[in-house]
């Protein structure tokens, strides 16, 4: 999930009334709660066929949706919106290519929908099954990205289920385009009506975080302070991340040479990244060795150094405090500290990290395997990027969106975080009270 | 989850420091939180070595357990306690030999901790595994039950998780008791000390609420107000139930001889308990036939009845109302509708239920199907009592709760809810830069 502060800016504020439109959102909720049902039970085939009905028509009117996105960048253009920022707003062949692609590789994955997860006979006729099924209503908030938006609605569809969208505000005649083309395509090849909704206006957000008897579960994508936000007003559970504070620990049995370039991707190939590193922990023992080939380093890429005294006793820079350790900088600076050990390193990373993603340089296995282990985060690495943390580079397809939080899905979330299970028995009028009373026995026998 | 809205009375209410106590809670759970690496990396013999040196020190100690659990029953025939209150207060012989043949059983389950979900190989020499892994700090607040203290104890051991545990208040001496045995029995061979920890006063449950910087995990059990009190006051995720509005539809195509005794045992069996029925819903075509059997049934059981106008004139009953659909009794009530097709039972259902069990009576296994796909509970059955929805009778051992939440766990909850991923990814020096300039290419091979 990138880390996109400036992407919540309201640059349009669209008219809408505002108590009729809280009647509608709430509405629209309720019905798509009591439609997501045959939502969840359509067939893989009819969900593929629209993925690929969707993907043929964003192909085919692809024209009407470029003269949108124009529009937005216009609009951009006249509020001086950051280069970054513009340059998510755009959305040009490449990126429509790349997002059919995606369609793609996303019709080709099994189906998360319906696999048997556990078969039980608990007794003569009486059989359980744990089977995968669509959690039901789910609502998406996200930042300021067309190809976002497909992503989103793709794996939704292809989970079986019904979702609310609601994309950043600079996008929003890409976004009408965009949307207007897939819900043609889904309910044209026979989706239920319910399956997607589009909310535009930025008040809404606040009527959906009140829909928790119609919503499942709420994703919101953008800067912490947004989901943070999200978080702490509604009742809707939620699936998102807090903050990115990661790490790598040099341990003292490193390959100095190999360690160099790991340190400068993690930090330097997307620094706003949420997976890219705050702060790195270096064995005292290699300090005098690693940190001044480090600092050449760094300084050719511009990054600036806060360092302990003992680290700035090594190399120039500036000092660090305590605060910089609980810092997510998401910019060119990387706070710097020496340990004395490996608990140290890891007690450090338990405490100021946000257990999203961790790594270790060592050519030590059992070093490794010990960091791996009690290092407290979704993803823990050796020898490696932390920028791998990616819904992508891990296969899962898209994403939609990285979580921080231990239940439910943790780490980059695919298709597998969108299904939840419902238990099925069956029986032939089996009775609770035959085996409270020794009439009967449970033998539970699981079947292949 | 037992439904027991008398649990959370205070009996007695301990004097205590609440500022100092504030400061222990709040440190204990720090102290906690940092060593719940060190517990989550326990190899299972050392678990199950303390789950057996658990069971014999109980057993060896069980007088000191009786003569607290006398004074608690005294406290409670002062304070007028009712019958079914008191049985559950009630530990003797019989619950201690009952809990200790349980602990026998969940040390011979496979460890839920180190499972490899997914092995793959996303590049040369760069393979990313997903393993199972404890939750960390759960806090677990139950209703007054000794046998529960026990249990839960138990799967938090087996489980690898440091738990903070807070039972009723009417058994304060005799968890005093349990708990001193426990913990004595765990750190004597060799878990970290914090591993577990007890709190004693009603008052620390707020508290505990607070402590989202270190607590994982909540899993309130007893009442529903009490356990929407929890939601509404923490921001800890939270592991629980609402209500437990449970149907049974009897289909057309129906055996009215086999049909009676499962809604009998399904209302009557334990009215209190949160799988019990609260409605029947009837097909049209079968009122007749069937409702004058069942209601010589109910009769013979003083199950007291709400029907709809058209039930009324069928049999001798009560008007219900539309809020009669949205109440869970849990005393001997029932209130029954007729529809006229299965899809009407199936819109009742996911509107006024709770999305905990239902079930279908029908011969006719498409409309069981049908029926089964479309209700969005977390159990759905086909002829057979709501009541088998319970940790023990699905085979899991013990269980924690019932979830009527969709996400992480969802129904009973034994083990594997208690218990997350991460994702461990080894490498050779590998940084993203490469894959995004295209000079390298993912390959993700998923391992055998």
């Amino acid at each position: 999930m990138m880390k996109t502060a400036e992407v919540f800016v309201i640059i349009e504020k669209p008219q809408v009334n505002m108590e009729e439109n809280i009647m509608n959102i709430k509405e629209v909720a309720a019905k798509m709660k009591l439609e997501s049902s045959s939502m969840a039970s359509t067939p893989i085939d009819l969900r593929n066929t629209a993925l690929l009905k969707v993907k043929e028509s964003l192909l085919a009117k692809k024209e009407s949706i470029f003269t949108a996105n124009n529009t937005d960048l216009e609009v951009a253009k006249e509020n001086n919106i950051s280069q970054a920022v513009f340059k998510r707003l755009k959305f040009d062949e490449h990126k429509l290519n790349d997002v059919a692609a995606g369609i793609d590789e996303l019709i080709k994955l099994e189906d998360p929908v319906g696999k048997t997860l556990l078969a039980r006979q608990l007794d003569e006729d009486l059989t359980l099954y744990r089977q995968s099924c669509p959690i039901g209503v789910i609502g998406v908030i996200f930042e300021a990205r067309p190809d976002a938006l497909i992503q989103i609605s793709s794996l939704c569809i292809k989970s079986g289920n019904c979702a609310i969208l609601k994309g950043g505000s600079e996008t929003l005649h890409t976004n009408k385009a965009i949307f207007d083309i897939i819900y043609e395509a889904i309910t044209s090849v026979g989706l239920p009506e319910g399956a997607l909704f589009q909310v535009e206006a930025r008040e809404d957000i606040n009527t959906l975080l009140e829909c928790d008897k119609y919503v499942d579960l709420l994703i919101p994508r953008g800067s912490n302070e947004f989901v943070q936000y999200i978080m702490n007003n509604t009742k809707i559970p939620v699936m998102g991340h807090a903050d990115g504070i990661c790490h790598i620990y040099v341990d003292k049995e490193c390959d100095i040479e190999k360690i160099v370039p790991v340190v400068v991707d993690a930090k330097i190939q997307y620094p706003a990244a949420c997976n890219a590193i705050e702060t790195l922990l270096v064995h005292r023992e290699v300090a005098a060795a690693f940190l001044p080939k480090l600092k050449a380093a760094f300084d050719e890429k511009n990054v600036n150094i806060r360092g302990t005294k003992d680290v700035m006793e090594i190399i120039d820079c500036e000092e660090a405090c305590e605060e910089d350790f609980a810092t997510e900088y998401l910019n060119l600076m990387i706070s710097i500290k020496l340990v004395d050990s490996i608990d140290e390193a890891i007690t450090h990373i338990n405490k100021y990290g946000s257990h999203h993603t961790d790594g270790i340089m060592t050519e030590n296995s059992d070093t490794a395997a010990k960091f791996l282990n009690l290092v407290d985060s979704a993803g823990v690495y050796q020898n490696c990027s932390t920028r791998f943390a990616d819904g992508f580079r891990y296969g899962f397809g898209a994403e939609v969106g990285i979580s921080t939080s231990k239940l439910h899905a943790r780490g980059p979330v695919g298709l597998e975080g969108l299904v939840t299970y419902k238990y099925k028995l069956f029986g032939n009028g089996h009775i609770v009270d035959d085996y409270s009373t020794g009439k009967k026995n449970f033998h539970f026998k699981d079947l292949a």
